[in-house]
C-alpha cells in the first residue's frame, strides 16, 4: 500500500514520519525542504521516542510520484487552491484522501472537485512544530479524531476509517473514530478559535493566556460563542465543554498554537477555514458570532501587515 | 483669578501653558517633571504658534500652592483616587473644578466627595503629546466641548461655563458649549473606544487602522455598538455619526492615540473610565457591549503585561 504525504510541515512530518518509521511505503511531496530532506532525510524528536529516517522517498513534483492508495493532505488550508494539479496526478479510482487540516470547508471544497473519492479527515490533537528543514519536534499528545465526510453529516464508522486506523496501529498514535465529522470539526473550533487567535493578537503561548484573569474570561466567552454557533448549526455541544477544554489546556505543557508559529514565520494565517467559514456558516443559520468576528478582523489586519 | 493645573502631561501642559502664555495666573502641580520645569519652565511647540514660558509657578506639593478659583484636573483618570488630598488643599467654597479627562465616571466620583463644588468638564479634541520633561507638542486641532455636570443630565448653558470660555478667549482654543455633558461624553467614546483600543492592540496609528479593510470594518462596528449603547442609556446619537467621525479621522493627520502613547511609555491604561464604566452602564440598561468587551479584555491583558 502506497501512502503519499502532501505537505511536510509539522503535521505531515510527524504523522508521515511515524508511518515511514514503522515500515510503510511513504512518499513525501516537499516544497522548501525538498533538497535538505532528499539529502538528509527526516529527523523527528518525539515524546513517543526520537528517530531519524536517513533515506525517505522525497519528491519536488507530484508528477514524479507514484499513484497512491492513501493521500494524506497536511498542507495548511491556505494552500488548498493548489491541490487540484497535485491530486489529479496522485489519485487512483480507489484512493482514500485523508485531510489533516483544521477549520471548516476543506471537505466541501474537495468533494466538489472529486465527488467519487472517499474523503476522510483526521483532527489532530497534537503539540508539534517544524523546528528546522526536515526536523520535527513533537512535544505532547498526538491523538487523531478520525471521521469520514458525508454531505448528510452522519457517516457513522466506516470500513475506510478502520483501514486508516489500521495503518497507524503501531505508530503510538491513538485513533478515535467520530461518526459525525462536522460535529467534531466544530468541537475542535471551540479550542482553535480562541487559542489560535488570541495567541497571535496578544503574542502569547497558552499558559500566558490562561493565567491572566481577563484573558481567561475572554477565552471562555469565545468558547461559549463557538458552542452556541455550533448548536445553531444543528450540532450538539454541551455548554460545559468550554470548561472541559479550558482545564485540559491548563494541564497541557505551555504551547505556541500553530497560528502563532505561522505568524512568527510570516506564513499566511488560516483565517478562511478557522474564522470566516464558521462565521458565515453560523450567520446563515441566523447566529452572529460577534466576538469571533472581532478576533477575525484583528487577525486579518495582522495577517495583511505580516505580508508586507 | 488664580488657576491651578493638576497634572502637567500633554493636556495640562498645552491648555495650562496657553492660559499662562496669555497672562493668566496659573499654578502648576507637577510630579516627575517638577525639577525640570522649576528650572527651565515650559516649552510648547504648537500649531497655534510655538512659545516658551521660562518661569512658571511650579509646585511639587499641593500644600505649597495657593487656593484657586479654577482647578483644572488634567491627570489621567487612573490617578483620580489620588485627587482628594490635593483638592482638599486647593478648593475654596466658590472654586470651579474643570476636568479635562476622557471616559465616564469621573464627575460621579468627584460629586460624591465634593457635592457643593461646581463641576465642569471639557472634552478635548486635540492631537498633542508630551515629548520631553516640560515639553509639549501640539500637532492638530484643540477645541474643547465644555459642559457642566448635573446629576439630572441636562445642565444647559450655565454662567460657570461662560466664565471658563472667557478664560480661554485669547488662547486660540475654541470652546463649544454642550448642554448635556454625559451625552457629549458618550459621543467622544464613539471615537475613543475603537481608536484608542485598536491602536494599542494592533500597535498602529490612526491611518494604519483606517486603511486596512477589515480593521476599518471593525472600527465602524465598534462605533455602531457604542452608539447603540448610548441610545440604550437614554442619549440620542444618530447611526450615521460613526461615518461622520470616520471620515473626519480620515482627514486628520496620522496620529497616535493617547492610549497608545500611554502603553508605549508603560503608563497605566484608562480602562476603567473608557471601557469598563461604559460597559457596566450599558449592561445596567440591558445592553451587552460584546465587541467592546473583547477589546477591553485584550487591553486588560496587555496593561497587566505592561506592568510586569
Amino acid at each position: 500500500m502506497k501512502i503519499a504525504v502532501v505537505g511536510v510541515g509539522a503535521i505531515g512530518g510527524i504523522y508521515g514520519g511515524l508511518l515511514a518509521h514503522i515500515g510503510h511505503d511513504v512518499h513525501f511531496l516537499l516544497h522548501s525542504d525538498f533538497e535538505h530532506v532528499q539529502r538528509n532525510g527526516l529527523r523527528v524528536d518525539s515524546v513517543l521516542g526520537d528517530f531519524q529516517l536517513p533515506k525517505v522517498n522525497a519528491y519536488q513534483h507530484a508528477a514524479d510520484m507514484p499513484q497512491c492508495d492513501v493521500i494524506i493532505v497536511a498542507l495548511k488550508t491556505t494552500a488548498n487552491m493548489q491541490l487540484a494539479p497535485i491530486l489529479d496526478v496522485l489519485l487512483k479510482p480507489e484512493t482514500t484522501l485523508l485531510l489533516l487540516q483544521n477549520g471548516l470547508g476543506a471537505e466541501e471544497f474537495l468533494a466538489q472537485h472529486y465527488p467519487d473519492t472517499s474523503l476522510l479527515s483526521g483532527l489532530c490533537f497534537i503539540c508539534c512544530s517544524k523546528i528546522g528543514p526536515g526536523h520535527i519536534l513533537h512535544l505532547d499528545q498526538g491523538a487523531i479524531r478520525l471521521g469520514e465526510y458525508s454531505p448528510q453529516q452522519e457517516a457513522g464508522i466506516t470500513p475506510k476509517m478502520r483501514a486508516i486506523a489500521e495503518l497507524f496501529a503501531n505508530t503510538g498514535i491513538s485513533i478515535h473514530f467520530t461518526p459525525n465529522l462536522l460535529q467534531a470539526r466544530w468541537e475542535k473550533l471551540v479550542w482553535n478559535i480562541p487559542f489560535n487567535g488570541l495567541s497571535v493578537i496578544l503574542q502569547q503561548s497558552t499558559q500566558g493566556l490562561l493565567t491572566d484573569r481577563h484573558c481567561r474570561d475572554l477565552l471562555v466567552e469565545l468558547m461559549e460563542e463557538v458552542i452556541e454557533a455550533a448548536n445553531h448549526c444543528g450540532f450538539t455541544i454541551q455548554a460545559h465543554y468550554a470548561h472541559v477544554l479550558l482545564h485540559a489546556t491548563d494541564k497541557m505543557a505551555d504551547y505556541q498554537p500553530s497560528m502563532l508559529l505561522d505568524y512568527q514565520n510570516k506564513r499566511p494565517l488560516e483565517l478562511e477555514s478557522i474564522y470566516w467559514e464558521p462565521i458565515r456558516t453560523a450567520a446563515e443559520r441566523g447566529f452572529n458570532m460577534s466576538k469571533t468576528r472581532v478576533i477575525a478582523q484583528q487577525l486579518a489586519f495582522l495577517d495583511q501587515q505580516n505580508k508586507q
